[in-house]
C-alpha cells in the first residue's frame, strides 16, 4: 500500500525519481571513488560528478517542480508523509534558489583546491600555506549564510544546513550544560586513576588478515545483512546508502591497536542499520533518506559506545579476539574493557574516547561561530586553539599538525558540521534511556542474551524507518519525549566511569 | 591544443558533457552491478539505470543540441575531428529519433523478462518455454529494422547498430569467402591429426589464489597500465571504459582447464588496451569512445590470439605458469603451445577455437537474417540449427542446451551483434599483416623482444587515438588500406595450423 495519497504529492514523487536516480549514480560514482577507481580516474571522476550535480540542481529548480511543490503547500489534510515531501522539497528548492550558482562552483572550486594545501600544510607542519584558502573558506561561508539568511546568527544558517533547525541556542544550552560538568567528572577519572590512561594492547601490532575476519564475525554477530550491504577499504571509513538494500562500510587498517579499525566498524555499521531500516516505500522520493548528519551520528555513536564499549559487548566478542588474534588471551574480559575504554586527554579528536571527545567539538564549535560572526580572524586561530586545548584538556599542540591542521573539515568548506557529533553522542544517550524504558531492562542484558535484533527494530520504529518525514527535532521529540538533552549523556557517562567503578 | 575549432562543435561538445557526464555515470553503475553490488540491490539499480537512460535519451533529442547539430552538417571546411562530432550525433539522434519510446521500452522490457526465461528453459532444456519470446524480440526487432529503415535488407538496419554501415552484402562477402576454405583446412587438421582435438591439461584443476597471480604476472608483462586500470571478478567476463584513464576488465575462475581464464584476461586486456589508448583530448566528446563492435573485438582478438596464442608468447608465459600452477612443469613449451591450439569441432560457441569459431557465427548469421528477413519462422530454428552444426562441424546437438539455447545474446533482443564477432576474427589478421609490414619483421619476433608497447604503440596510432572520429570502415581503409578482408585471416589459419606443422 502507497504512503501517498494525494494526486500533488504523487506527481511530485513521479517527478522526483529522476533526481533520487541522481542521488543513486553519485552515491555509486562516490562509494567507487573511495575505493576501486584506479588513481588517475580522478579528474575525469570530479568532471563528471561535478556536471551531474549541476545537472541536479537544475531538476531541483525545474519551474513545474517548483509549481508542484507551491501548490502542495496550499493542500489540505496532507498525512505526515506527504507533509514530510513537502517540506523536504521546499526546503532544497529554497536553498537551492538562494545559493547562486556561481557561488556554489567557487565554494567547491576553492574547497577542491584547498584539501590539497591542507595535506601538504599539515605534512610540512605550515599554517601559512593554509591560511590564504581558510580565510577564503570562510569568507565563502559567510557568503553563503548571508544568502541563505538567518535570525540571531549567521552560524545557524550553515548548522541548518547540516541539522534542519539547529540553532546556536541549541548548542549553546548543550555545551554549557556539558562542559563544566564533564571537565569536572573527567578530573576525578584521571586523578583517581578510574581508568587507564594507556594501555600495552594499543602497542600490538596485528596481521590485517586476522582482523578482517574478526570484523567480519562481529558483523555476523550483529546481523550485518551481507545480501543487502558490504564491507571495503578505503582511506578513511565511511558508510553510504546507495538504495535501501545497497548500502555499504568502509573500514581502514592500520596495523597497531586493533580497537580504533573494530570501533571504526561498529561506528559504521550503526549508519549502516539505519540506512538499512529506512521503510522501503519512501525508497525513490524526496523523504527516503536518513534526516539530518546529528541524527545518523547518534546512530553509529549508539552502536560503537553504548553498545560496542560495554562491558556485556566486551564479554561477547572477546572470543572473537582470541580465536583470530591471538594476543589477546592473555587479557582477561576487564582488561579488553579497559582497553577499548581508556581515558586520556588528546591532542587529537579522532583519537579521543567518550569523555574527552565533546571538548575537542566544544572548541571548534567555538572557533567556527566566531569565525562566521566575524568576531575571530583565521590568523588568531591557532592561538586561540591552543589556549583552549590547554584550558578544557590540559594539553597544548606543539605543532600546527597536532593542532587546527588536524582535520579536513575546514579545507572542505564544512563550517556547521563539527556540532553534529556532539550531537550524536548526547542523542545517543537519550535513546539509550528511551530504550531501556521501553524493555524495562539495560541495554548491557539485551547484548548479553545477543538481542541485536530487537534492539534494531526498536530502533527502527523510533527513528530509522520514519526517513525524512519528520524535521530531526519533531523526530527526536516523538521518539524521545524531547530535543537534544544532554542529561542523558552526561548521567551515561558519569554511571559508566564513576559510578560503577 | 585543442582538436576543435569550429565554434558550433565546440558549442555542441560543451552541451554534450552532460551527456557524457551521464554515461560516465551509467558505466560506473554497470560495472558495480556485475561486480561488487549486494545481492538485493538488483531492484534499485536497475530502475536508477532505466531512469537515467530515459534522461540520456532526453538530452540527445534536446532541441537546442539537434538544431545545432543541424547547422554544424551544413557547416564548411571542419576538420576530421568536427566531422566525426557532427556524424556520431546525427547518428545518434536519429536513431533515438526513429524509434518510438515505446518500442525501446517495450524491447527492454521484453528482453528483461527474456532472459529469466532463458536461464530456466536452458536449464530445464526446454526450448517451448522460450519460444514465445523469442517470437515476441524477433518481431520488435523487425519492427525496429522498419522504423529505423534499410536499404536492400532488413536485417541491414540491426547490422548497423552495432557496426556503423556494415551490411549483408559485406557479410554475405566475408562468409562466402571464408566457409569454404576454412571447411578444408578443418578437415586437413582433423584427418591429419595435426593439432591435438584434447588436451590432458584441460582436464586439470587449479587454485584461485596461484592463477590470480599468473593473470596479474601476464598483464604486467602486458604493461597493463594499473594506475589507470583494474581487473574484478565477474559472472561473465566483460570490458569497461569509464573514462580514458579508468579502464577496467573481469575474469572468472572455473577451477579447471586454466587456459579458459588466461585467454579470457588477455582477450579483455585488448579490449582495454583499445579504450586505453583513444586521445585524450576526445574525453568528454561525442567521438571520445570507441567506434564498433567489430573494431572492438577485432583489438580483443588480436591480443587473445594473434599474440596469446602464438608461440613466442607460450614461451614468455610458460615460466609464469610453471611458478604458480607448478603442474604445468612437466609439459614442454610445445605441448603448452598444443594445449592453447586444440582444434576440434565442438557444440558450443564459447568453447570454439580459432579454426571452428567461424562456423558459429556463420550459423547463427544466416538465421538471423532469415528471421528478420521473414524467411524463416521461430519454431524451425533448432532444427535448422541442428542441420547446420552437423553440416558445418559434423556434430549434431542432443539437447536444446548445446544447441540454440547456449548463448543469451537473441534473449537480450541481439540480433545482429554476432557477425562482429566474426568482423574481429577477420580484421585482427589484417592488423597482424599491416603490423608486420610496418615493423618489417614478423609479431613473433616482437612477442620474443617483449616489445609490446610498441606493438601498443602502433596499434594507438593506427586505429585506437581516433575514437570514434571515423566510420568504422573509413577507419579500417585508413589504417589497413581496405575495409574486411578474410584473406589475411584464412591465410594466418593456413600458416599457423597447416604449413608450419
Amino acid at each position: 500500500m502507497s504512503l501517498f495519497e494525494n494526486p500533488i504529492i504523487k506527481k511530485i514523487n513521479e517527478k522526483y525519481s529522476v533526481i533520487w536516480a541522481l542521488n543513486h549514480a553519485l552515491a555509486v560514482m562516490g562509494w567507487d571513488s573511495e575505493t576501486y577507481m584506479p588513481k588517475r580516474g580522478v579528474e575525469e571522476r570530479a568532471k563528471a560528478r561535478a556536471t551531474l550535480s549541476v545537472l541536479r540542481r537544475k531538476l531541483i529548480l525545474d519551474p513545474e517542480l517548483v509549481s508542484l511543490v507551491e501548490r502542495a503547500k496550499k493542500e489540505e489534510n496532507l498525512n505526515d508523509y506527504e507533509k514530510g515531501v513537502v517540506r523536504v522539497l521546499d526546503r532544497e528548492i529554497s536553498i537551492n534558489r538562494k545559493l547562486p550558482e556561481k557561488l556554489v562552483y567557487e565554494l567547491s572550486k576553492t574547497s577542491q583546491e584547498a584539501i590539497s594545501v591542507w595535506v601538504e600544510a599539515k605534512r610540512t607542519d605550515d599554517f601559512k600555506k593554509f591560511e590564504p584558502y581558510l580565510e577564503r573558506l570562510v569568507s565563502l561561508s559567510r557568503e553563503v549564510a548571508e544568502k541563505l539568511g538567518y535570525e540571531k546568527h549567521p552560524y545557524n544558517a550553515l548548522l541548518d544546513l547540516y541539522e534542519e533547525g539547529l540553532t546556536v541556542d541549541d548548542m549553546d544550552f548543550v555545551f554549557n550544560n556539558m562542559i563544566p560538568r564533564l571537565k569536572k567528572m573527567l578530573d576525578k577519572i584521571l586523578s583517581e586513576n578510574l581508568f587507564p590512561s594507556k594501555h600495552p594492547l594499543e602497542d600490538i601490532k596485528y596481521e590485517r588478515e586476522a582482523l578482517e575476519k574478526v570484523d567480519k564475525e562481529i558483523l555476523d554477530l550483529l546481523e550485518y545483512p551481507w545480501d543487502r550491504a558490504r564491507i571495503d577499504v578505503s582511506e578513511h571509513p565511511f558508510t553510504i546508502g546507495i538504495a535501501v538494500n545497497d548500502v555499504r562500510i568502509t573500514t581502514r587498517f592500520e596495523g597497531i591497536d586493533f580497537k580504533r579499525n573494530i570501533y571504526a566498524v561498529i561506528h559504521e555499521f550503526g549508519h549502516a542499520t539505519y540506512e538499512l531500516q529506512i521503510d522501503p516505500r519512501l525508497e525513490g522520493t524526496p523523504i527516503g533518506e536518513a534526516v539530518s548528519s546529528g541524527i545518523h551520528e547518534s546512530q553509529s555513536r549508539f552502536w560503537e559506545n553504548i553498545i560496542g564499549r560495554s562491558k556485556e559487548f566486551v564479554a561477547l566478542v572477546k572470543p572473537i579476539f582470541d580465536k583470530h588474534l591471538g594476543f589477546t588471551k592473555s587479557y582477561s574480559e576487564e582488561e579488553i574493557f579497559k582497553y577499548v575504554n581508556t581515558v586520556r586527554p588528546s591532542l587529537i579528536r579522532v583519537d579521543a574516547d567518550e569523555v574527552t571527545y565533546n571538548f575537542h567539538i566544544y572548541l571548534r564549535y567555538e572557533i567556527e561561530k566566531k569565525l562566521i560572526a566575524e568576531e575571530l580572524s583565521v590568523k588568531e586561530v591557532p592561538e586561540v586553539w591552543n589556549d583552549m586545548m590547554d584550558k578544557l584538556l590540559g594539553v597544548r599542540p606543539k605543532s600546527y599538525r597536532e593542532g587546527v591542521l588536524q582535520d579536513i573539515h575546514w579545507s572542505m568548506g564544512s563550517f556547521g558540521y563539527f556540532p553534529t557529533y556532539t550531537l550524536g553522542n548526547v542523542v545517543s544517550a537519550q535513546v539509550k534511556d528511551v530504550l531501556e524504558k521501553k524493555f524495562k531492562t539495560s541495554l548491557g542484558t539485551l547484548v548479553s542474551e545477543r538481542r541485536f535484533n530487537d534492539i534494531k527494530e526498536a530502533l527502527k520504529e523510533l527513528i530509522h524507518k520514519w526517513g525524512s518525514t519528520y524535521s530531526p527535532k519533531k523526530l527526536l521529540e516523538r521518539a524521545l519525549g524531547e530535543t537534544y538533552n544532554p542529561e542523558h549523556f552526561l548521567n551515561y557517562i558519569e554511571e559508566k566511569y564513576i559510578k560503577k567503578v
